[in-house]
């Protein structure tokens, strides 16, 4: 092959660039595997000011070197959030699996798009054979899937298949040859759905909120009541929203028996198990999912519950043919009949075009933990979440648990009773003197944790079955395989000693 | 801060997951900076049989070792299609930059989600200065922006934002509030407008095709008759897609013009500049982009010709309010008013939740290059693409191009005349025996050329205004720094070669 002169070929820094990269990589291991020392801090807390005074953000006209690339990019990688840490509890998502980090460096040099087998044939491959093993998992024999980027996306799919299921002809006519379409979803459900109802052009008011009981899991009578008296009102029933641990309170609804419900009304089950569908993977936790075999559709975010970085995030779906009939466009420029394996192209089954590679983290972390490592995994995470329930239940005088933990994944949900509520002179329990006391503590405790680095954990106020706008409680996230019981001892004396004047 | 006795801390395997990187890193950055060697093979081209015989994809149970995973994963890179090499010509991605692979190597082992300032403070502010960045390039004042998973889901929000704006309460009644609406977008526009059409519940027949000239530009006066046509018809005319570098031709539409029919009849204007916007940061070929600040909105890849690794593209507004409004749920458990600097939370912006960090590799990438970096980036794409047309012209034997370069981005698309077609006892030209044998000829000589791995550039038959099934034709896209005119010579003498027999 006769090719461009060879001095043009020599591009004009490599070695710069080679050392660069050699720069960037020390940094890459060192926080890939450091991430578990206890004494850094998990944040250096700034504001936005003083984070544009510290790293020089600006862009300019002019080049810059490699050299102060590095140590810039050094410095914004110092002021980030250290999501391993095993003190940082703040979402879904915490320490990753070196193997996964991995793969994820791997995908940024193969840098291609997942719409055809012919530019991206390994991954092509991969996909489709650890979509299948995730399937096989819910206990399905058949279906199909795709990565979304994100769980929100994943459950507007469902939202989406389950309209061209009911109507096909809205994806050529739209809503409107439907009639007033409507879906149900509990009051624990994540707010993507609602996104998705708007974004759909379905309308959030057309999705009909179920009330939940006081574990967080759906009232299926109120289900069944609910979709009866929409049909009455002429409305078109076609979606009911499950959650596989629910955000806050981390409940599992009942699916056999929600199932029956939508088999009776004609509508399609979704399972919105963006965190807590992973428990499949534990033979001790997998009974949380039971009746997921009867779902139309599951999504499962791996970078939440398995330790791989974001974005991974599988849609699942039961039909073998609903996604490509939902999504395709046929766009001749990229999928064509007389292309080498075109039968392997997945991009028209996406409503995405070009579509990260986000399955090869997610294999390679397979393909090291096996099932047993993940099983692991996961069991450990629920034991350090039993350690912290027990040990709240140990101190009722500063801790109280939100819900009782009946079908419930890692989450701990928990109020911090702070000194002025204690003892003499304190408000009578329950009073507003006494809730607006409860409800001040977290925020204190979380921005003095954050100026000192401690520890990240989330709070939040959110409807309860017997209280509609409940005190702040907190919302400690087990994911970690480094995050040990004693941790949680550490982290229970830690709120109490920054909310000691509160 | 007492914590978990260090025994505890210590990760099991840590020695061998950082040797374990390190092997990872190795291929990481002889990858990135090796893929300018055009002697290599751009692909080395097996079946999905093969493929699964020569690597060992199958998960299993039990754990596996670093050791074998390294040599799998080295295994899955070599059978992976190398984009970054100086003979990837198949897609609108090429050749990227090592300071932006840099940037995604941090992302992966910073590992946070954009969704508020608290896990992400960095690169919240970093997000907030490129967007403003990319809006005053386009000549914006004012404005708001966001980072979305591919042009796609970019484009899908400019569709969005229209509904909105037209009908806010589409948001919460569903599209039935708003009667019929239908939007406007050209024959080689790209096919994601119609997916979202489908998507957002509108239906993909109230998306009207208007003709374009034989440069692929939309007709401006059928536009305006279309528009008046839908409004005679009772419909609502909402929303006008323009696009800056078609998919297959790259031309640019006349925004100047369309504004005007736009502002005439109250539609939202949209510029679909996935691939063709960055030419904005190019002071020669700016001029391309006349018109752009008349825009409500523009949806720009730095992904594609500005060597940023998948994926990156921005969807950039002009009216500030409009991206929060049409997307906030201000769910509580995340988005809460007492936490701090609440102020720079952007996930209720996005119709996503948790959301890829996708600036820091575009910021360390405009950090090393500057704005003269990215044009002499630019610049040179295009006088690689005008040597490779002025070749195509001096051999007419043998090839022609399939439109005249005008207001055209770096695409060259041009028919190869094969032997067949020429001499003696050739078929008369554009007889359906000339057609047949020339549609056939990309087929063959891709294919060989995929067996070689010599090269990969893409073909396809998509409607021309003077022929609604051409015979298939090559499109040749120049991007990468290291692509040179020899090259485009090189490229040609192949076609030839491979097609010899055709
Ligand atoms: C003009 C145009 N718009 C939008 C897109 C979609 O971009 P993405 O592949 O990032 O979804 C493309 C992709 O090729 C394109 O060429
Ligand atoms: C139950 C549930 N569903 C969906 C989502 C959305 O997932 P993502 O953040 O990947 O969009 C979340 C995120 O926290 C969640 O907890």
């Amino acid at each position: 092959m006769s090719v461009a002169p060879e001095a043009k070929r020599i591009k004009t820094n490599t070695s710069k660039a080679t050392d660069f990269l050699r720069g960037i990589c020390e940094i890459v291991v060192s926080k890939a595997t450091a991430g578990v020392d206890p004494e850094e801090p998990v944040i250096r807390l700034q504001s936005p000011e003083e984070l544009k005074a510290k790293i020089d953000l600006e862009l300019s006209a002019s080049a810059g070197s490699y050299e102060e690339l590095l140590e810039t990019a050094a410095k914004c990688m110092d002021y980030s959030v250290k999501t391993s840490h095993p003190h940082f509890f703040n979402q879904l998502f915490a320490e990753t699996e070196p193997a996964a980090i991995g793969g994820e460096l791997l995908t940024a040099v193969a840098n291609t798009s997942m719409y055809t087998y012919e530019v991206a044939p390994v991954f092509a491959v991969m996909e489709d054979l650890v979509l299948a093993r995730m399937r096989a998992s819910l206990g399905w024999t058949q279906g199909d899937g795709i990565f979304c980027p994100g769980g929100s996306i994943s459950n507007m799919y469902g939202v989406n298949l389950a309209r061209h299921h009911f109507c096909p002809e809205i994806k050529t006519k739209g809503n409107a040859a439907a009639g007033q379409l409507v879906g149900f979803y509990s009051a624990q459900a994540h707010y993507s759905i609602r996104k998705g109802f708007s974004f759909l052009g379905l309308g959030s008011e057309n999705l009909i909120v179920v009330p939940c009981d006081e574990h967080g899991r759906m009232v299926v009578d109120e289900l069944d009541k609910a979709i009866a008296k929409a049909k009455e009102e002429g409305k078109k029933p076609f979606y009911i929203n499950t959650t596989a641990a629910t955000t806050v309170l981390g409940a599992y609804d009942d699916y056999e028996a929600i199932a029956d419900v939508a088999e009776k009304h004609g509508c399609w089950m979704h399972i919105d198990g963006a965190w807590g569908a992973s428990v499949i993977l534990s033979n001790t936790h997998k009974t949380l999912m039971k009746g997921c075999e009867r779902a139309n559709s599951v999504s499962w975010n791996p970078h939440k519950m398995m330790g791989i970085p974001l974005q991974c995030s599988a849609f699942l779906v039961q039909t073998p043919d609903v996604l490509m009939q939902a999504h395709c466009a046929n766009a001749a420029y990229l999928f064509q009949k007389d292309k080498l394996n075109a039968h392997l192209d997945t991009g028209d089954k996406a409503v995405q075009c070009g579509r990260k590679v986000d399955v090869l983290k997610l294999w390679m972390a397979w393909k090291f933990l096996g099932d047993t490592g993940f099983e692991a995994r996961i069991d450990h995470a629920f034991n350090t979440a039993a350690a912290l329930r027990a040990n709240i239940l140990a101190r009722p005088a500063s801790f109280r648990l939100v819900a009782s933990p009946e079908s419930v994944c890692t989450n701990v949900c928990f109020w911090f009773l702070p000194p002025s509520v204690r003892g003499e002179g304190a408000p009578a329990e329950g009073s507003d003197e006494w809730r607006k006391k409860v409800h001040a503590a977290p925020v204190v405790v979380k921005q003095k944790a954050q100026e000192q680095g401690a520890f990240m954990v989330g709070f939040q106020s959110i409807v309860l079955a017997n209280d509609p706008s409940p005190p702040n409680f907190f919302r400690m996230i087990s994911i970690g395989p480094n995050v040990h019981p004693e941790d949680m001892i550490w982290l229970l004396d830690q709120i109490e000693t920054l909310g000691a004047d509160c």
